[in-house]
């Protein structure tokens, strides 16, 4: 059975910015969306947030196995009926989600972390190399045990998230700073995954490694076909006497 | 240097049921309340829902190093900016919170955890036997591996909650259920934990372990002393040659 | 590709004991096996205690992708230099290890999970009840929210355990106690998952949830294709100017 | 009541290396020890490989609440016997444990991880930058969000040990890598502490911010005063009828 990803993308930078456009010239989600189109149980969306409802109707949610969400500049025009939506498919029908990059500080990361998600950055260019620290993780599939970016946004500790349930990699920056940047929380029904590579400036999202890890995540975060659905009337097991 | 506590308690079933007025009467949060005033070093307050601000005014937050929470019939009723306050608080500024009982509903909690926050309940007196799985816990420092309330209301799994990161206690019910009945999470700069037992109509807050449980539970959430404060703008490491 | 998996039993209780002989007459090795065959893309082996070098040979360990553990009453009988291939084989090859109920107290659990790995237990032919406290994980697909045995052995708290990775389900036993029976933790570049029910007196093995857990488990511990090979002289990344 | 602390050390880089010898004339143990001494509360001793038992003799364990282990170049010269007794003290006794640097490859650390506890390094003298990652850890009371160490060894991933129950820090080296540098462990009744830095030819063990780390680290991996021993006969609790 095919694998429902909706790639939801901010879609701002590319049409404001000349030279984000010059990169993603029909944006980001264009290139992640075509990438993973290629794998074949995969049957791809993309919504984005100048679209009615952002393009994340009921129909589209209640279709989506997965969600993939970039978002930087405009988190505060995100409605929040929205924003409870897609929480509530995450919780309760285990939809499962992938945050990348600046995705941080939206609402819907926010709002399953219960942190403020607050981090250090800067933004020179630098040096990025990944580390695995989780190498026989499913996220890493076919992953060296590290990776470089030449050039990326810095993110840096502390980065105010509850303690992941799985810490798979670790940014080393040139200018000096470390970063948890690949990490997965259960939440209720529904896997979260935080993936920290994507400034918009930067070809990232046309980096081999970057493009398999989101696509081995697409993989780790759908629910099980045979999950029992969480049934809060479940009181109802027989009760043995009292 | 004292620590400063505030027992907040919802403060409705006290006064409306004469069953549990009968149990409780001024309330479970002055019991609370004179079980850890006993304590040297704690300086302790109350606050009900029906102070003006729910008792918790600027002054009383700035002034509270530990929260303990009990609410359950008018969750709803607490304000949203009151709750967004003790949010930020635990986040910012590292106060400790201990919720009991049927304050797992609490707007709080479910903000902090970021979940439903839902189980499985069975209001039947039965037994509950509270099993540890860390007893070298600083919060079961005095309490024996095992515990029994004679009579609890019960609640059961799944309980809705993000992956503790401790696991505590276990309660095993009479009736054939079993629950992750004491956890701690870390929330930014601060400590949650959660612990179950509690029901209004039971005589509860008068048992010695559970009373130990919840006065170990103030040290051990209380931040410490010389904690740095978390500061995004930290970003001001020395950046090395680029 | 085929998951090559070898089921390794003790294979004393079988021979010595007329009442378990009458439940698993060839051995509960063969009624594992011989459900986990049904597998399309299993490759089913089984060895036990008593065969050559335990039936483990460099060339059925090097051949076996998940190796399931059962043993009880002849734990010392396994030879160190067996233990200490099978414990490299997970750390640096990645095996999967399942271990079944009283394999809790065999020589390679106990070296991989560095405790005593004791437990309480009780032969009271009583009631277990598990109950899901992770319904999305991949080891509980097609399972529901609890399932029953009418009769086993108890084992109750505390297990002497490191902290799981992931705690899937609890067990509710009828006498009182509660117990974590399905736990998980990564190791080097393998994965373990331990299951507590088996008893050797009960036919636990004949119930479809039971197999149904072991069989996802199977799947689940099986380490990724493409996962990279942890190469400890990999500090020939290429080093930045110092 | 005192903490009775007991720092070991190989003790024969110092005695063997002129370079070594001029930086910790008396040993490292001796700088940690004097440090730690300045406690009113603590109670210290050192014990050496070199001496009978290596310093830890029954008495001397019996009577050590925290060890610290600092080894390297000799770490089979330790008798099997021994770690043997200091792994049943931190497992049934809840004696804590802290390894220092290079005790990563000692026998007690590796027995009680369960992993290999493999690394890679480098020796070019490059800077470290230890991040915290929980700053509201008791480990880090004191410490700032980051601090420096002119000169180290490199510590790299991959680090084979378990997933930390608290992963406290994280070290940023300036040659190109990232490490887990600080991390706890609940073993049995006892925790165990891993701290990196170290190395023998560095003066690590005069800085200020790593004397502080272990000091709280003693105070952290301590037993609780009224911690309850885990008795596994405590399957004597009452049996609900059945």
């Amino acid at each position: 059975m095919a694998i429902k990803v909706t790639v939801w993308n901010e879609f701002r930078h590319e049409k404001n910015s000349e030279e984000v456009k010059a990169v993603y010239p029909n944006g980001m989600h264009t290139v992640i969306a075509e990438y993973l189109g290629k794998e074949a149980d995969f049957d791809l969306k993309t919504a984005t947030l100048d679209e009615p409802e952002h393009g994340l109707t009921d129909d589209v949610l209640n279709n989506t196995d997965v969600l993939i969400w970039w978002g930087h500049m405009a988190h505060g025009d995100v409605q929040d009926t929205i924003v409870e939506k897609v929480k509530r498919r995450v919780l309760e029908d285990g939809m499962g989600l992938i945050v990348l990059h600046s995705g941080h500080f939206s609402k819907i990361f926010q709002a399953l972390m219960g942190t403020t998600c607050a981090l250090s950055w800067r933004e020179a260019a630098e040096k990025e190399r990944l580390w695995s620290v989780m190498p026989q993780h499913p996220i890493l599939e076919g992953i060296p045990l590290y990776f470089e970016l030449e050039h990326e946004e810095m993110y840096g500790e502390f980065f105010d998230i509850p303690t992941p349930d799985e810490l798979i990699m670790l940014s080393w920056f040139k200018g000096g700073d470390v970063f948890r940047s690949a990490a997965c929380w259960v939440k209720g029904a529904g896997k979260v995954f935080y993936f920290r590579p994507g400034h918009e400036s930067y070809p990232t999202f046309y980096n081999e490694n970057v493009l398999k890890v989101i696509k081995n995540g697409v993989r780790y975060v759908n629910a099980p076909a045979g999950m029992s659905k969480i049934d809060h009337r479940n009181a109802a097991a027989p009760i043995e006497e009292l």
